[in-house]
């Protein structure tokens, strides 16, 4: 299992050169049997001073040998070394521990686990000091020299190993005299000390190194700060990370940032399932570019083309037709639209739900604004470590969650508006500026980043959207905003065929173009309505990022189809 | 809200011509004072008598009219007729119970609900017989004239109501004598006796009726057995089920078979998510033709191309060399495969997993067989009523779960295969023959309809396939089977860059065509293994359905796109 060890051949001790000895208080004499000349007996004396020198420095090299070889035979060899390809030969069953328990209350425990190494140094040859990374967590471990136990070869050959090589280790936890400085480092009040470390898969040396995940993780006031240092920090380009992204999302920053992604559409699940909705899939695959035409992607289909649903709007009203009562759907929504902004991807993920109702739509609106305050409330409970995590890389105020509902009616947002001087007609559809003031306002007097704009001006919205019964300049739709931003949009829809077919005509589209759908409500069709919530926005509002494109796993714009 | 109630105009009672009257014992007169002629008094009682029966018949007409006047007051006239288009204008709280409640131990209860009319049949002025339908639920009404409540108008207009109309009805449970014989009701024990009644939405005079709901829930048997009788009853034909797909979808039998699809998805995420998957969404749209470029649909993309993923394979992979450890991922996968039979789609759902392992890939094995076995325990706990009305219109035997996991080894079926007189050779891949064939002694031998197939030949499966570390004419590789038939491909994946290059090459895929998936692995990852699940075929085999096309909720095919 370990690295061949030098072997030198042990070096041959010359002969000493023959001299009668002396017994003890006999005098020496010549071979003749005459006694020793005076200067004889200087230069006998000479010569076996000369000799005993030798010989005390022959056994001293003799000696240094001897433990030169002990040192080389490595008591430390089944410590550490390089694991074969795991080709699943073996099983023994061992538990890995995460690395969530590196903390001081279990100062003293052995640990067993494997985990990346993120940062790797060697301050002598005594010493290797690794951060080790996995999941969202990152702790820093000291391999030390030690009699029996850990020994200078092993030390030299975990220096050798690159960052990002993944190691399985034993070690014990222990509890740090003084929080650990380094800002890469989530576990703060303990380390490991590791007795074995072996190399479960090694990075090439042809991979990629285009950036170190430590660096990637640092938050920018942290590199900001350090520009006027002895060490600046390198900031990573956005599209360095993304060309590189599976070495990218291996921070514990993305790793936290995924976590919370699943747990908003869990929540979203957990509460439409105890409502009894059902989990629909529809086709993606469509016959023809319905909705609007021009942001529509089209497909090669055998002999003919299909085009990409640009949400599941049609089919999910379609299941309300065919008597489901209450759906949502999670899946991919397609826009080509040649936009190339922080806000936009050509593909994400729609969170849609459709509902038929019994009265008023109103019980439709109020479900998903409650669907929203069971999110925001349960996230914080839920994933407090990852929150945490990703707020050391971005920084932002906690969500203020209302403890009721904001409901604004538009021609109450359009009043609050143009008395904070924006300027906006009756029907007009609000800008992202006026969004983002709209949101300021409500925060400041609901204490809320969270609102519900309902009754938009029919002008603005689909086709299938249902007038107001009272006024049909405007219309039962509305939006949900988070931080000042749109994260949702729905409506009550039109589920009268002759209505439906009336407003389509308004807007130049006919009723052959669409008539599954036309067909379907004069079938019958209970009222409803719905809305589509986009879950990367969602993820990006509640975690105050600025970049969608860091909230999607492999994110597509009209610039990026890789990796 | 009651229809216009028709009123005819009160009928002019003729003026009787006049006489004189006779003072009480005065004799009557001539005008001239003269006594009358006997003939002249003859005359004159045949006049008076005359007059009498006419006064009397027109009094009696008059009363008659009177009572057809109050009859068409219509006392009913609240009870009954078209709600306005619900614009939701009113909210009054009222809570719709469901048709589940209609059963005997609820004789008695008065009930309040909204359902589509299944069928209508009025077999006398005075009553109407209708069967309503919701969900899965389909029960038996009765609207029959009563003093006071219910109206031979409310009657009369009851009856013109088209099926699959929407109504809202105010009723009263009532248990019956004996069963109710039709096939298509669900609830047998009980009727409503309906006392109100209003239309919610129509069926538009010009609404395609291409069948009746009611027909396309039958059984074959029930089909084929009434073929001989004076009442035959007709067949759907699948495509003009399909073609009609949102009337098709509203049996209680497709009610009942999403309902079970949302279960596997549902129980799919329930485990994982105990066990700390994480959910993840990779994009479907691909800068490349991949795994394997025949059967990959190509997309316009701006000013170039994209590809629809056929699977999530590579980028969960890179999800796994990023570090997440164990990740799930329940989306669309599209075959551009032009094959038209029962099993094949060219969009289906892909319930999707991948997970670094310890020591051994039957770590992941035994996980994905443990997994299903919860799925095939669960559902008949938490979907049995689903599960039955299904099994309504297709028969079928309960899904035989296994105590223990069965897992073969390839060579083992091969052996088994011989044995039972089936050809092939040693590292041959199953036919489908083959394949049902194993699943019918697996399923004598084993008491299961489920079993793990592992050890596949290295010559069968994808350049990704982790070979078997003894013998590499195999590899660590398997496919999961459902009553003889494949309904998940799985294998530990090559983490090793160099060997993963060396096995692309011996099939001619070049590292440069897929260099982000390869240099994943260069930048190290953990042993890992997976599978993709059919999520169609695994609700397809669990009910013994026959075409996938039933299990999907608008499919899609070479030759269909639409609705």
């Amino acid at each position: 299992m370990s690295e061949p060890t030098e072997t030198k051949p042990t070096q041959e001790q010359k002969p000493v050169a023959p001299v009668a000895p002396a017994a003890d208080g006999q005098e020496e004499l010549n071979p003749d049997g005459t006694p020793l000349s005076d200067n004889q007996k200087k230069k006998r004396a000479k010569q076996a001073e000369k000799e005993r020198l030798k010989a005390e420095k022959a056994a001293k090299v003799q000696q240094q040998e001897a433990q030169r070889q002990a040192d080389e035979v490595d008591f430390a060899s089944q410590n550490y070394g390089e694991l074969p390809l795991n080709q699943s030969q073996e099983r023994h069953g061992r538990t890995y521990a995460s690395l969530e328990d590196v903390k001081a209350e279990n100062d003293g425990k052995d640990i067993f686990f494997s985990a990346r190494i993120q940062t790797s140094r060697t301050p002598s040859a005594k010493f290797v000091f690794l951060t080790l990374r996995h999941a969202f967590f990152c702790v820093q471990a000291v391999l030390a020299q030690a009699p029996e136990k850990v020994s200078k070869q092993m030390v030299k050959w975990a220096a050798t190993l690159p960052s990002e090589s993944i190691v399985q280790v034993q070690g014990t936890i222990s509890k740090v005299s003084k929080p650990i400085e380094s800002s890469t480092v989530t576990n703060k009040d303990a380390e490991i000390k590791v007795s074995k470390i072996f190399l479960v898969s090694k990075v090439a040396p042809s991979a990629p190194q285009p950036f170190y995940v430590d660096d990637a993780t640092r938050s920018e006031a942290e590199i900001e700060a350090s520009q006027s240092t002895d060490r600046p920090m390198p900031g990573i380009p956005m599209d360095l990370r993304l060309d590189n992204r599976i070495l990218d999302l291996r921070t514990t920053t993305n790793q936290a940032i995924f976590r919370v992604q699943h747990g908003i559409s869990k929540l979203f699940r957990e509460y439409l399932e105890q409502r009894e909705f059902v989990e629909i899939h529809t086709p993606k695959l469509q016959g023809a570019a319905t909705e609007s035409g021009a942001s529509v992607f089209k497909v090669s289909y055998f002999k003919g083309n299909a085009f990409l649903a640009q949400s599941p709007q049609l089919h999910k009203q379609m299941a309300i037709a065919a008597d489901f009562g209450k759906v949502y759907e999670i899946g991919p929504v397609f826009r080509a639209e040649d936009s190339n902004t922080p806000r936009h991807m050509t593909e994400f993920m729609g969170l849609d739900l459709e509902m038929a109702f019994d009265e008023h739509y109103h019980e439709v609106l109020e479900l998903l604004g409650d669907l929203f305050l069971f999110i925001f409330r349960e996230l914080p409970k839920r994933y407090s470590k990852e929150i945490a995590t990703v707020r050391k890389q971005f920084p932002s105020d906690d969500f203020l969650v209302p403890d009721k509902l904001v409901r604004l009616e538009f021609p109450e947002a359009v009043k609050m508006l143009r008395e904070a001087g924006q300027e906006l007609g009756d029907y007009d559809d609000l800008s992202t500026e006026q969004e983002r003031v709209l949101g300021k306002i409500v925060r400041e007097k609901y204490q809320s980043d969270f609102f519900m704009l309902d009754k938009f001006p029919m002008a603005v919205r689909p086709f299938y959207t249902m007038p107001d019964p009272k006024d049909e300049n405007y219309s039962n739709s509305y939006d949900f905003f988070m931080r000042g931003q749109e994260i949702m949009s729905g409506a009550q829809r039109v589920h009268d065929a002759d209505l439906l077919v009336k407003q389509m005509a308004k807007v130049g589209i006919s009723e052959e173009s669409m008539q599954h759908y036309v067909e379907g409500f004069r079938m019958g069709c209970p009222p409803h309505a719905g809305g589509g919530i986009g879950l990367e926005r969602v993820l990006m509002f509640f975690l105050g990022i600025t970049n969608i494109r860091r909230t999607s796993m492999f994110p597509r714009d009209p610039k990026r189809l890789a990796p």
